[in-house]
């Protein structure tokens, strides 16, 4: 039954590096293997090297469809067949249709009624069926439960989820199999599904590579968890990286803990002038998100924060999370 | 002497498949091999499998820096030595400063004094010298001549040239490569560089494969020079697509008339419509001479100008030949 293992941990050991393995081998053929980009220009201005794994470019339009592809068809018959539920006002959202669509089941979305129209749209377009609720964690949670036992759906959540974390987990290891001998890998920090997944996937390939997580200035609450010990809430999340507005659950704390080197903060400005590098130099369109991974790279003592030394010209990868953005015309 | 062969065919062999071959060795190690994209809602729009390849992200932002590389790489020493000279606004200088550099001589660039600013501020970050011109098309020939003549720099034609075009060959030889049953591709027209050489790089490989240039109808040149088997000039080109400009030379057209199976025309609508399209779904930034290679495909009956049947769903292969986009932030 799906609502008696509401962790996501089907078999109960912990997430090591052969699930992650098996993540991929189920994933494999129904995701891309998304490309790793470089710029001459951008290494320039960061005095590294860069390797830009770009999930902006992967189905959905972003990592998120690993980690909902290994829940959903991690599922037996049984649990899969009153469809999935979750909620989500953004990436995840369109990520669970999509894969619910491939596996032939229904997909129950509960969203905040203020969610952009852009998004409910995509969701709409892989066929999931949308609650909308107030705009409140609260409410999130309550509906998608109640839908959950009324209808019988299992439970997809975004990040606190072992599942979904090795599903996430695939992207930092592709980008190791392509670049073997990265020194570090950047990665964006909301709930903690794709940085937790990050730090797996690439200490399991590499052991000393030191992963850092990125994290708007304006809703710090990883930064806070981890330097206090203490999961910290996020009381508010008034950034342009409207994908990076949930905080930590107890499963990706306990996993950052005791794998992320740091947490790097950035303002919005840094945001959005690393944003506009990458859609002018990498000629990617990545949503603000995204940014958030590369902007620390970029600023001044930005390398010796990471603890790389002056002129060491370190091999970084920077995982670009998504591309999901309303363009302006 | 530079000046002893114009055309620069050096070996005045005829430009067949291992001059392209040897052209990509000679280029390989410098330049990306640039990823194919899919996108199924982009398929689904055009009844075909659609694979993108993009030359956006190549080095310099554009497929020129193929063509440039391998002419400039193919000068022997003494060509080479008082640095190379051309005449663009566009992509191929920043190509031609940028493989000049690579090869560590001089480049001297010819650009109209209404070239861009940000065409411009490309060149000189490449280090090449730019000498401006009255903005056409004998101001531009004699300019670069008299700078041949005066300084003995070897003239690099954007496309009146086979290593040029062997160069520009290497981009479709990538494609059939990694796509190896594709049935058409598409590419943009011009002076004529890209499309001759996606023909006989396409060809090489595949040679019962259909090869469609993509031509705005304001600067449909190449449609009537195919159509009236005469070399025809280009009176206006008032078109978005700011690539698309030049006309055919007579080393292209006769390659054209050999092996392209038409000239689709678009209109400046289709062109704007079919570059949404791409930064939305392929999440790639692309400049509007990229878009007119799409364009064709996504019109009702696109399909059937190519000769495919209802429902035959075919696998299309798309040139996107560069990304150097001004960005209104």
């Amino acid at each position: 039954m799906a609502t008696a293992n509401p962790t996501g941990d089907a078999s109960n050991n912990p997430l090591d590096w052969k699930r992650i393995v098996e993540a991929h081998e189920r994933i494999r053929a129904r995701i891309h293997r998304t490309p790793v980009l470089t710029s001459e220009s951008l290494n320039e201005m960061a005095g590294a090297e860069l390797f830009f794994k770009c999930e902006n470019v992967q189905k959905t339009g972003s990592f998120k469809i690993r980690g909902a592809t290994n829940a959903i068809f991690s599922l037996t018959g049984e649990e899969a067949r009153q469809g999935v539920v979750t909620h989500s006002s953004g990436n995840h959202a369109a990520a669970v249709a999509c894969a619910a669509r491939w596996r032939g089941v229904g997909a129950y979305i509960v969203m905040p009624k203020n969610a952009p129209g852009v998004k409910c749209r995509a969701v709409e377009s892989y066929g999931g069926k949308i609650t909308f609720c107030e705009p409140n964690v609260t409410a999130r949670a309550e509906t998608a439960a109640r839908i959950q036992a009324e209808i019988g759906a299992a439970m997809v959540h975004p990040y606190d989820d072992d599942r979904i974390i090795a599903g996430q987990a695939t992207s930092a290891k592709e980008l190791l199999e392509e670049v073997p001998d990265l020194e570090a890998v950047l990665a964006p920090v909301s709930g903690g599904g794709l940085l937790s997944g990050t730090c797996l996937g690439a200490k399991g390939l590499r052991a000393e590579i030191k992963v850092y997580g990125c994290e708007p200035a304006r809703a710090d609450d990883a930064y806070r968890s981890l330097r206090s010990g203490k999961l910290q809430a996020l009381e508010t999340s008034d950034t342009i990286a409207d994908g990076l507005r949930a905080s930590l659950a107890p499963r990706t704390f306990a996993i950052l803990r005791r794998h992320v080197a740091g947490i790097l903060l950035v303002s919005e400005e840094e945001i959005v002038a690393a944003m506009k590098l990458v859609w002018e130099r990498l000629k990617s369109v990545i949503e603000p998100s995204s940014a958030v991974a590369l902007a620390p790279v970029l600023r001044r003592g930005g390398l010796r924060e990471m603890g790389f030394g002056d002129g060491a010209r370190p091999k970084i990868g920077v995982i670009l999370s998504g591309g999901n953005v309303e363009l302006k015309w």
